[in-house]
């Protein structure tokens, strides 16, 4: 049996859950991992957490004292952020220590960088955790998957926009409703903006292409919308179409490139993702052999985003210990270009705020007419206030010819208010 | 670049996948697994598909010239049962060649003496597709959610049965009805035996409990009933209570030990396993830190198999090239029993042909009494010919306690046909 010694920096919720981890089962790790995995040393900006934790015998006050404490081998960090955690991590690696994260912005802004060092140094740097929290997804990815072209990649890759939608759906609860309910039980931050934004699912989608597609997508490369705009009224149309509305972080193998983007989307109630409820993730992916997968768990929490963590840190090590080749992922092998917005081709769900008066529809349906995108149905439905909502669903439409539309229609000034745009995904034909 | 030979012996539907994955994604290898996969022997009893998938140039009328070549390094195996595959995956690993199979009867029957073996040779035997076809759930439960001590493993994982229930619910088929029409679109088989009276679904799950519990299961162990006796009024009757009924292989950590088991079982329409319609295959796993996890994809299929038997190969074949060390599979390592089906203790869906009079209803229920089994509820139901159907549900119940009162009820002589016993599963409380 072999002893790796670990470093630990960020004692926050995932920090406290491999700490958890790591007590409770070392005895199994070995026994069937035939590895003793020893914490030797933590950092932590909040000392009173390593109190609370009970490893301030191996607190170290100076994150450095960490990172080249001459016992340790493995360095995991979990401080998140793009502005420390990079130089620590950074200086890991450049220490020719493995580094194990949980950080997705990280990882979305500078993967290519950090494995480029990590393989100069003959280190390793594993970041299961950085998406889907619990689910195992990179690790399938690059292994089970390996076999396979992989065609679309498409996830509830964000817990807390789930569960405000799943929330404004199943009772009608309006946007400040849902946050607030989110933020009280704990789902949602005081600051939502990294979520309702879509800027987390970003960055968690810019990760999964790279290791999907073999191409450096970087968080910068996302086109994103988020589910500021979406009102129960949406919910409840959609429902009543057939559909639910999920906030999807979307990556799909084109002639033209990767398609790339994150924004609330309508997908069939028969589609599996549609079941997907609450704080739950799932990612769907299609490869040209296996056809359709789905790996479905808990997007974030302790427990789930350490289990992951641990998982990285077993196999880490057991490469360190057992002289098993590193297996850095294939990030840039292929180096596919990625496909302008514009370029999307998919059926909308248009809603549109309007005086309740006659000729509004004729004026409305002229714009489509003239941008080419053909109307599949409408829907008019009077509001309290003497005007009404028009919802027109597309046929598949360029997004530059939505995009004209809706300026065009804009542009008659008859628009008492901002209009709603949803895609319409995983549906047939 | 290091070049690995690989004979495959079995050249049915999953055989012509590997061949397909290996020709259309061979430089897809080259350049990002850094390996040259080489098909270099083939064997099969009928030479004709050598033809049809343009392999007559490395066909062996001898399968043990493909075992015994001396250029071949990974040996697969796809000819599947428990008689000349034996022979041969024994043989090829006493040869020191590592084996990749997608034979779930043959691990499920001795998986624990080809580990022993293939560990005392220096080889490795892989089976990720064994269970559950292209899914990743062998890998995921053995690396990414390694962190975890496994508390369920509950899964859809024979195509056929959860095709046929679907179709039985979505249209009130009959039994036969849905077995002619799964034969019919090639999702049964002439004989269907081995599927509909879940002796498949027995040995995926004694393959995934070994893994999971670190424990040598054996399809023997397994309790195993059909879906022979499920009506579509069984169906109809379940989706007014909100649920769905599905042919599960089940695998719990008990402080009694394991407890396994195949049979029908109502799951609510609100748990994920219940979204899992027709052909696909779903697991659902729990673990202590990752919590809920599930894994849905392919079942069955050339290419999802396929899929699974590359993706293990591509893993074997990095680890001969790049002297990664060989993990087997933890498959004996915690040893825990195997807890007997009679301490089962769950909700139970109950119906009852009986003549359509006055005191019946009493006469049932009190036997029920006398077993010390509570019911949550009671529907009756009238049938055409002057009987019929009594359906209960009970509150938890003992395996044991349920099966005396059923056979206390037939001891009373009023049934006028076989009772339908289907336990419930996934429901709180």
């Amino acid at each position: 049996m072999k002893t790796i010694n670990v470093g630990l920096i960020g004692l926050g919720t995932v920090g406290g859950g491999v700490i958890r981890i790591l007590q409770k089962h070392h005895d199994d790790f070995v026994r069937d991992q035939d590895i003793d995995l020893n914490l030797v040393a933590v950092a932590t900006r909040s000392p009173e957490k390593a109190e609370l934790l009970g490893v301030t015998d191996i607190f170290f006050p100076d994150v450095n004292e960490v990172i080249n404490h001459p016992d340790v081998d493995i360095i995991i960090e979990l401080v998140g952020g793009t502005t420390a955690a990079r130089d620590y991590v950074f200086a890991a690696l450049e220490a020719g220590k493995s580094v194990i994260t949980a950080n997705k912005a990280l990882i979305a802004d500078c993967g290519h960088e950090l494995m480029a060092l990590a393989a100069s140094k003959g280190a390793e740097i594993a970041f299961e955790a950085s998406v889907g929290g619990g689910i195992p997804i990179i690790g399938p990815l690059r292994h089970t998957l390996a076999g396979n072209r992989i065609l679309s990649v498409m996830g509830i890759v964000n817990g807390t926009t789930n569960y405000m939608l799943t929330r404004m759906g199943e009772d009608m609860l309006d946007y400040d409703t849902a946050l607030k309910e989110a933020q009280a039980k704990g789902f949602a931050e005081a600051d939502p903006t990294a979520d309702v934004d879509g800027l987390d699912a970003a960055a968690k989608i810019a990760i999964l292409a790279s290791i999907a597609y073999n191409t450096d997508v970087r968080f910068a490369d996302v086109p994103v919308e988020g589910i500021r705009n979406i009102s129960p009224i949406d919910l409840e149309l959609a429902q009543e179409m057939g559909y639910s509305i999920k906030l999807l972080a979307i990556a799909n193998r084109t002639e033209g490139g990767i398609d790339i983007r994150v924004h609330p989307a309508l997908i069939p109630l028969s589609h599996q993702l549609a079941a997907v409820k609450g704080v739950f993730n799932a990612i769907y992916v299609v490869g040209d052999f296996v056809g359709e997968t789905m790996f479905f768990g808990e997007g974030a929490g302790s427990g789930a985003a350490a289990s992951s963590v641990v998982g990285d840190l077993i196999e880490v090590a057991r490469h360190m210990a057992y002289r098993e080749q590193i297996t850095q992922p294939v990030w840039d092998s292929e180096g596919l270009p990625i496909r302008s917005m514009d370029e999307l081709e998919t059926s909308y769900y248009l809603r549109l705020c309007v005086p309740d008066r006659p000729g509004v529809l004729a004026m409305t349906a002229q714009v489509f007419a003239e941008n080419g995108v053909s109307i599949y149905s409408m829907v008019q439905k009077g509001t309290h206030d003497n005007s009404a909502d028009l919802i027109y669903v597309t046929h598949k439409a360029r997004e530059s010819a939505i995009q004209a539309t809706i300026t065009g229609i804009k542009e008659t000034g008859i628009l008492t208010g901002e209009p709603v745009l949803i895609r319409v995904e995983g549906a047939e034909g």
